[in-house]
């Protein structure tokens, strides 16, 4: 690509890089949106021509980050899948700009409206590119018709957050393949089938 | 009891359980002394006499909070007793005190020295508490020889913890139900045995 188009996403690119760099140096609450455009080599009218705001900004540098991390696995096998998913969520969470990442969605700047919005469409997002992985399982007779996808994904990430938030366990490889056996487990054993994701869904509609 | 230890232990109850609301009613931030004792009916130098200073109060309010939460269940099955684990567990986080209590152990106070090494205590107390659910599981033949009980309370309380904190998913019976699932099935196929947890700890002392 070249011309106006190309020049164009190599400033979005550049101010992303930029953004997630400044989340890693200073954290959200010190974040402007001069020091972004200092640090990506771009007047600052740029920045405020394509994102209205520093929130708008952030929420478009997280989820392009986030839309590129997990690529959807396809090794022919689910244990093999899984596990490559799992150690690719690692590694988008234990790097410094997944770290940075992780503090910015679980502080005061996650509770902003904005964020938690963007949060939920990141994670419907990952739970999509999910998606091929359980389906082929299911053709290749590995688990149970009805088995859901985004459920299973939900049962490889809880293990990863939770030593990573909760009980402030270090989080590496070893995490990962244990994720993905938890998974693995669950999903053979029909615990994770569609109807449980219904009930929840139409429980969270009730409350 | 009665005398002076049966008042000691009521002030140290009524105290506990101010903090807590006080905790509910205002968050850690804007939690004072003066406020706990007034709530309790106390003097603030009875305060003062047990507890050194808010922290402390507020460490140990958590802590008696968190030992009472979860009773380990017994009810002659590894299925039932894990799910009795999952609802209390569920219970305890979706009312108002465990909202506060999750909210001040995942906020700017849970990063304070004190706090953080609360919550592994904490933790340490409630995989403990898990010990004989599995053991008794082993012995009755339902899971495999050196399945480790605290993997298995991890593995039962990823799920939860990853709805309320990490996706905003609501958290209810349902939930809790599906956690003890995963938790079965990955015990049952032998993914929880206590080598992965023993090389955990060492890839943790390592870093």
């Amino acid at each position: 690509m070249s011309g106006p188009v190309g020049r164009g996403a190599k400033v979005r690119a550049a101010v992303h890089a930029a953004t997630l760099a400044e989340l890693v140096d200073k954290g959200y609450a010190e974040l402007t949106v001069d020091a972004v455009a200092q640090r990506a080599g771009v007047h600052k009218t740029t920045v405020y021509r394509r994102w209205n705001d520093r929130q708008s900004l952030v929420v478009d540098a997280l989820a392009e980050h986030f839309a590129a991390d997990i690529p959807t696995p396809d090794t022919g096998a689910l244990e093999t899948d899984l596990r490559a998913l799992a150690r690719a969520l690692v590694d988008s969470m234990a790097g410094p700009v997944g770290t940075a990442v992780q503090a910015a969605m679980h502080s005061d700047a996650g509770r902003l409206p904005e964020i938690a919005e963007a949060r939920q469409r990141i994670f419907a997002d990952r739970f999509r590119r999910a998606e091929p992985v359980v389906s082929r399982a299911i053709e290749r007779g590995e688990l149970p018709v009805g088995t859901d996808p985004a459920e299973v994904f939900k049962a490889l990430a809880a293990p990863i957050y939770y030593r990573l938030l909760v009980i402030a366990e270090p989080v590496d490889q070893t995490t990962a393949d244990l994720a993905a056996r938890i998974a693995l487990a669950a999903a053979r054993a029909g615990a994770l089938i569609s109807p449980i994701a219904t009930r929840n869904q139409t429980a969270g509609r009730r409350q």
